[in-house]
């Protein structure tokens, strides 16, 4: 069926309304009527070309909260009028060995990413979230429960599951002590879930404006990184930093923070190489990983979570004719601390 | 008592024959007179000031075997007669986190390392292998299997250690994927042990001349890294790789070479800062790490892993008069795999 959505033609133009066409559901299929839909700053980085390989016209969004309108005959999973959910990918080969592993983030095949990718078919293109519907095979689409707010559900899809992987991966538990380096839509997450799993949090920023913000989302301590002293103070003190910045940055320095086997994730990318002296790992056995959003199971988990602790997004809700201006607010971090177009307006 | 040893009096001067003072057993401590003294590439960078903080006149050596001579009275574990080994570290505070949890080269007081450092009473200086006696506190003595070759064993105590621990740490097992990154004194006992614990393992190197010695070794594959198909055959290969380049060096070619999950840990120092991508990270979850030789207890077990299945390091013995020769050959690789001091010679 053809659909509302709103589109960008290249890598240089504006968003605007756009129609397109949604398949029936196939057997396994869920159709989904989008009520919320987050806006992720790796939307800008892919409507705008700066990833290098886009295609359009684009419809992004891969944050999408919606209710269900139809399922396929062998659906089990979900009925209509059901709450669910659709994050970052819409297919995977679920027969390699990171499929059944339950990580299909890391298909051997390459997964169906939610928007500018396309269907296990490698020809039809895939369209995201900044439209009405969407369709979207069975193991791909997550329960959300009733208890959250939804429009602030919607980024647990991306922000959310993208934290929380790092913060089981390393084993995060009551007592932790977790830094969060970075205090934007991927920082305030790592603060709440860290906080939410009993962690000590404390919220390291260049910027002293964002401590109340920083203390209110949970953190029980804040640090400016433009101090010295901050890493004289705080050496040694950390099990696990969650660096969710995306500028190059120094982390030599970090290392300095963690305790001997603990670990530095990083989970947004820096356009440059980051440096780094080997003795900073090798003193103290540490370890520098990445975490890439998470598999369907974790992905469940975090919303399963979330809906218990009843912790959603700091969302600002707009309608859509306003994603162009959100986009330049999100480019002057001017979001606290995600946009969520309300599916209504589009 | 005064013992011979060999020293040298300051950054750009030989080693010469030296004597030094060696403390009469306290009741906690082992005197050992050495047998073998293993020659680590950290002795001549130590010797030569090249880490900057060298003290002289400076006795090295840090992989040390030989029989104990005498023994305090509260001494439990050994006896006069009884083979001993001694590492990197000759005391540390064990009351600290890192000490309590067997993590002896992380103490937070510092340990004391065997030469070119100083005892707990951050005065008295510490004298390491190459000479004929050594007097350590009894915790920070190893028994040597009698099974072992004993110049053989020496090596253990650091190239041993400190290959040993990342395959533990990382849980190498029957069956685990392990790429061993350089032939050198840490590189071929690499090899050696993660074949001995049933890994698959593959050499990667530079050179093509270690093919055969590789394979000798245990590698069941090679590969160079100085052609660009080796980044595409064995992509996503393998569950761990342990680099022993201490030269700057391409890191994030290596993260292709890891499955989802894989670590690529660092046991060598190169001078310069490495550069990589947070992509390289990210895209797999993988995982960047260092190790630093390893505690007591580890320490003791690869001893005794290698006791169980006969693994010693491939020596060179020389007499202590070659060990400025022996120090220029090493700058020059020109070593299989690792010179040992015959201690009778001293």
């Amino acid at each position: 069926m053809k659909v509302r959505a709103w589109a960008t033609m290249s890598a240089d133009s504006k968003l605007v309304p756009f129609s397109i066409d949604r398949r029936d559901p196939t057997e396994r299929d869920v159709e989904i009527e989008i009520l919320w839909s987050g806006i992720c700053h790796s939307d800008i980085h892919q409507a705008r070309g700066e990833w290098g390989r886009s295609a359009f016209p684009m419809v992004p969004g891969h944050e999408i909260v919606g209710r269900v309108t139809r399922v396929g005959a062998k659906v089990t999973k979900f009925a209509p009028g059901d709450l669910a959910g659709v994050g970052c990918m819409v297919d995977a080969c679920r027969t390699c060995t990171p499929c059944t592993e339950h990580h299909e983030q890391f298909c051997e095949a390459g997964p169906a990413w939610t928007y500018n990718g396309t269907e296990l078919d490698r020809k039809t293109p895939t369209f995201g979230g900044y439209s009405t519907h969407v369709v979207v095979t069975e193991h791909f689409v997550v329960k959300v429960p009733s208890t959250l707010e939804l429009s602030s559900a919607a980024p647990l899809l991306c922000a959310g599951i993208t934290t929380w992987s790092p913060l089981k991966q390393w084993a995060v538990t009551k007592g932790s002590r977790v830094g969060v380096v970075g205090l934007g839509g991927l920082g305030h997450m790592a603060v709440k879930l860290a906080h939410a799993l009993g962690a000590e949090v404390t919220m390291l920023s260049t910027s002293a404006a964002k401590k109340a913000d920083a203390q209110r989302l949970g953190a029980s301590d804040f640090a400016l990184t433009t101090e010295r002293a901050t890493f004289k103070t705080h050496a040694g003190r950390f099990d696990l930093l969650i660096d969710t910045v995306a500028a190059t940055h120094d982390v030599d320095a970090l290392f300095r923070l963690l305790k001997p086997f603990g670990a530095l994730v990083i989970v947004g990318i820096p356009p440059k190489s980051l440096e780094l002296k080997a003795g900073s790992l090798v003193g103290g056995n540490k370890r520098f990983a990445g975490s890439s959003i998470g598999g369907m199971r974790e992905t469940q988990e975090v919303l399963d979570f979330c809906g218990q602790h009843r912790i959603g997004a700091d969302v600002e809700v707009i309608p859509a004719e306003a994603v162009n201006t959100a986009y330049e607010r999100m480019i002057k971090n001017d979001v606290r601390y995600r946009f969520v177009i309300d599916a209504k307006t589009i």
